[in-house]
């Protein structure tokens, strides 16, 4: 079978059991945010995992090659990314492990069973959507931006959509960590475990990744700082590690 | 005027505006987070401060040394703490700029004006107090455990005693965060600066610093991270700073 490349588009090496990913520059191609969720999220064998809002299919891609989990489900709004998406599980032989449906993750309830999901995976929109700084580039905007979907969407989707007991692994900036607790508690995605991702030692932390669990019970694990880099230009090896070189 | 030290008391030297505390190791001794929580509050010139749960008053006398705040008040509902307290306000000349309470955080709202401070502090109890670990010393108990006043309790009633736009400033521990802020957002204290304190580097945080602005919108800075200790034994150069050493 021969996966078609369209113009503009590049496959490109995951560094992992070989998988290769197709992106276009001109849309949206993943970012060192995905690659850390995908370390930092545990999906167990024979788990169920969701990733909302997946884009090119980066974090299911990853999962199925880093754990054993059972069956992987990307749902992107987007045509255009969920076909590139749709062309790299193709490309990999993995369409009897990921999904790649197109749809809206505020209608996730109605595509997806209740309770259904082990494990929900989220990358999404950083920037609150009406500040004026939306990208004119519409792929990107909506990737970057709350234009489609809010923070309250996808915590709300992803606690309708887990079983009790089940894992939430979303990827944010910092300054969203007090709405991003209270939305999660709010919806009883209780937060369990965070790491702050910190450019260098000295500076402020520029991600932070989280796991909340269905119906926990308040009390939260603070880890380690994740250091990205050890002198600029050079990652720690701890980045290195979950990139697989 | 001679203060008065009492069997089993001793007087710490404050490296601050020669500024001394009576403290008693039966009861308790304040610890690095009141230190560090002293050297995370601002306090403006002409600012009224309030301490809530002030023990021994370690953080109105350290925030009186350290900024030009007018007053400061320290509540406190143990009377052996809150008169070690106003012994050390007396022997180093503060009547005039600290005023020491007795009373029960529970009931601050009955015993200041609503929206009558600037800025209020507190180093609460840090574990939830009915999980069989109670500390059988009891003023040692109330001053970990929540005995006598709860989380929501502190952030609920720093809120109605903070003018709109005063700021609160908490330290905590990390495993209380999701509570921290979601109690926060509910009160109306936006969360909008924090600082993890790391013991070393590479280690989990044990202390969170917290900032929340009466009525503020979301947006929380996380700043970059505070390490105790450059090897074991040798403090950081910032720890020597807020020692004042």
């Amino acid at each position: 079978m021969t996966i078609e490349l369209y113009p503009g588009e590049r496959l490109d090496d995951l560094e992992r059991n070989g998988y290769k990913i197709i992106q276009n520059n001109k849309t949206f191609c993943f970012g060192m945010d995905a690659v850390l969720l995908s370390g930092f999220a545990h999906v167990k064998p024979g788990e169920k995992a969701l990733d909302l809002g997946t884009g090119t299919g980066i974090i299911p891609i990853l999962l199925k090659a880093k754990t054993k989990g059972e069956h992987f489900t990307g749902l992107e709004i987007q045509e255009a990314s969920a076909d590139m998406a749709r062309r790299s599980v193709l490309y990999n032989h993995l369409e009897d492990q990921i999904s790649i449906v197109q749809g809206d993750i505020k209608e996730a309830h109605t595509l997806f069973d209740a309770a259904s999901f082990d494990v929900i995976t989220s990358n999404p929109p950083y920037m609150t959507g009406n500040h004026g700084l939306v990208n004119p580039d519409m792929p990107k905007a909506i990737a970057r931006h709350e234009i489609l979907c809010t923070l309250d969407d996808v915590i709300g989707q992803a606690s309708k959509l887990l079983r009790p007991g089940g894992r939430f692994y979303m990827v944010h900036r910092p300054f969203r960590m007090a709405e991003i607790m209270t939305k999660m508690t709010a919806h009883r995605l209780e937060p369990k475990r965070m790491r702050l991702v910190y450019p260098f030692a000295d500076k402020e932390p520029n991600m932070v990744l989280i796991e909340g669990l269905k119906g926990g019970k308040p009390r939260i694990t603070v880890e380690k700082p994740l250091i990205v880099y050890k002198e600029p230009g050079v990652y720690t090896d701890e980045i290195y590690d979950v990139y697989g070189y």
